[in-house]
């Protein structure tokens, strides 16, 4: 890690290790048998992460989140059929944005910044609402941190023979999900999320049957995972030219994840960074935007102290000072900050954000608690 | 250099400089000011490289080299209007599928494989369709290695009041082209072509006018260049998550190509290898597909010899031994393979390359004219 370069408690793109980064010390031919071998092996673990080898397949898309979904959402839905979309955040709202450009009828369900749609309302709109034929959920709506009801709802959308797509981007990898038990059509995620790997292309695991029959529909020849997905099969290769080094990257942030204990590691190691960054920050006198419950172990939003003297852009300034990126609210309503769990951060990296945190305070001249003892250092005692 | 990595003589993704790589040892935050003055910096500097500053903008894009196509495409062009594709290769032909799914009205000019379109052609043709509102064409035609007639195609447009839209994918960096004199509406690249950075975006260079009113057109949301580049604009940040570690290795290669003597000195090194290259594979009995005139200094075409003897896969495999990856033929009639000039090759690697061929032809049992002297080392005499 070069010693200059902060941690990034960020929800991605985050702090990955040394090793990750050196991977792309390479440069890879696109058309070579190696490079191929790495794509194939990529498709292997996802899937089996998922534990859906024998019901999905995995493809693989070039551009950041947002153009998996948007790929997803292009090649799978038939364009008569009604979507329902269940929103409580920013990402909520981009899966609307993108039906609107696709001209996708749809349907939502808004829940505003902080609540969950629940599985009972859902069936309820399933029910009064025969024509939908798929549903979106967000994993964890990433702009609240919030984790949603998947279990719940991937049930009653089972019950009513409606399709799920799960747009999972900064959940899988660190939230257990398990395709062979869990009603689940598509599942979308990223190179920069949970699997600690750096940004450059998405992935979606399908359902078999239904990229199947999705020929000719997307809106993109880019998006299209219908023939990336063909040419992969038929060729080995990436239809157009893959980001190499990233791919090389996520390989090795892959082998990374599963000697950490896979899903079930990583998930100790992040719900331990945000129990000890909440009960810190806390005890600095801030407040988490959602109730315990509904807590993800990837980010969490912290409400804007109320006093006077608080700067977002001088605190984020101040604790980049000292090595930490932080990063700023995404509510439409409520002012506030979020800190990420995900990526290559243990006690020392949480310990050292809530030192710089209560430094950042006092320097602004807030009234800050007295933290709690394991935050005491020789350093903010003589401060 | 990783000694076991081979060179690619490809036309991207390419061989770059251990420092282009290293350049991506450090994690960015995609929010953050330091990562954002990179971004600025590297559009301020293409459009330097193009002679653009003060008519276009420059909108990089995630995703591969064809989906910063499609994004010009799709976000330019007026749905009711009529775009001429000057196709003469595979990368013109994909134009054309692009407008497809777009459903955009067009017409083509199919020169074939080998062939240019010529500036009297495309004058006739926008003579004979006054609907045409904008011309398509590949500047170096990857898939042959032919180097179009820019200037004089881009005359006729301009004499009759025609946009033009030029992908350079494979070109811009190498051969020279000057937006003050040479009217050109769009130009399209990407990072891992003649700029040797590593792959994960493209980029446009679009006259300011057309993008300002263009907001509503795109058919994708992740493909909007319009709405890219107002966030970019406002906030100076990418609109999703980019590609970070490549777009910090993108700046350490323009740096790099400034100090290598930017599109003059790029050029004379790529010429230098092409002409070296093809003299010394004209020496050992091979031909170019090209005549001299249409030969581009990035990438050459050779047809397969016609001895029985000769077997593309095996030719290929004894060159990668000998630690250089060449790249198959993309051609619909003739049998060929291509040979890239591009990247971080000097002429040592030409020499090598071409010991690595003959001593291929040899082991598969062809005969092989007299290497020239300068291809003539111990280890071959005594082969
Ligand atoms: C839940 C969710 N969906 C979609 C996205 C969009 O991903 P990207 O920014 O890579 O386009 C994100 C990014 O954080 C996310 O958290
Ligand atoms: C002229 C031209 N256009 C488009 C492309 C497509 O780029 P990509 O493979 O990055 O999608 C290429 C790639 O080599 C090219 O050479």
């Amino acid at each position: 890690m070069n010693s200059k370069a902060p941690y990034l408690l960020t929800p991605g793109p985050l702090t990955t290790s040394l090793s990750v980064k050196q991977a792309m010390l390479k440069d890879w031919g696109s058309w070579d048998g190696e490079f191929n071998d790495m794509t194939a092996q990529i498709c292997q673990r996802l899937l089996s992460v998922a534990g859906a080898e024998q019901t999905h397949v995995c493809v693989p898309v070039q551009g950041s989140g947002t153009f998996a979904v948007e790929a997803v959402l292009g090649t799978l839905i038939d364009p008569d059929s009604y979507t329902l979309v269940l929103m409580n955040g920013a990402y909520g709202q981009r899966v609307g944005e993108i039906l609107e450009y696709l001209k996708r009828p749809y349907m939502v369900l808004d829940k505003g910044d902080y609540v969950p749609p629940r599985g009972f309302e859902v069936a309820q709109l399933l029910e009064s609402n025969p024509k939908i034929e798929q549903v979106v959920l967000i994993h964890c709506e990433t702009s609240s941190g919030i984790l949603n009801p998947l279990e719940e709802i991937a049930a009653v959308c089972a019950q009513a023979g409606v399709r799920l797509i799960l747009d999972s981007m900064s959940a899988f990898g660190a939230v257990p999900v398990n395709m062979a038990d869990l009603p689940c059509a598509a599942l979308i995620s990223s190179a920069n999320k949970c699997f600690e790997g750096v940004p450059g292309f998405g992935f979606a695991l399908i359902e078999r049957q239904w990229l199947e029959g999705a020929q000719g529909r997307c809106h993109s020849l880019s998006l299209d995972l219908y023939e990336q997905w063909r040419h992969m099969e038929n060729s080995g290769k990436w239809r157009y030219t893959p980001p190499t080094h990233v791919i090389a990257a996520f390989l090795q942030a892959l082998k990374e994840h599963q000697a950490e204990g896979g899903v079930q590691g990583r998930l100790a190691r992040y719900t331990r960074n945000r129990d000890r960054l909440v009960a810190g920050m806390r005890a600095l006198g801030f407040q988490t935007l959602l109730d315990d419950e509904w807590l993800s172990p990837i980010i969490t939003t912290f409400l804007s102290p109320s006093s006077e003297s608080f700067d977002f852009t001088q605190f984020y300034a101040l604790i980049k000072q000292k090595g930490f990126v932080i990063y700023p609210g995404k509510l439409t309503v409520a002012d506030s900050f979020r800190i990420g769990c995900i990526g290559q951060l243990f006690d020392e990296q949480i310990d050292a954000v809530l030192l710089a945190v209560s430094h950042a305070c006092m320097q602004m001249g807030m009234t800050v608690p007295v933290p709690a003892p394991n935050l005491l250092s020789p350093q903010l005692k003589t401060a």
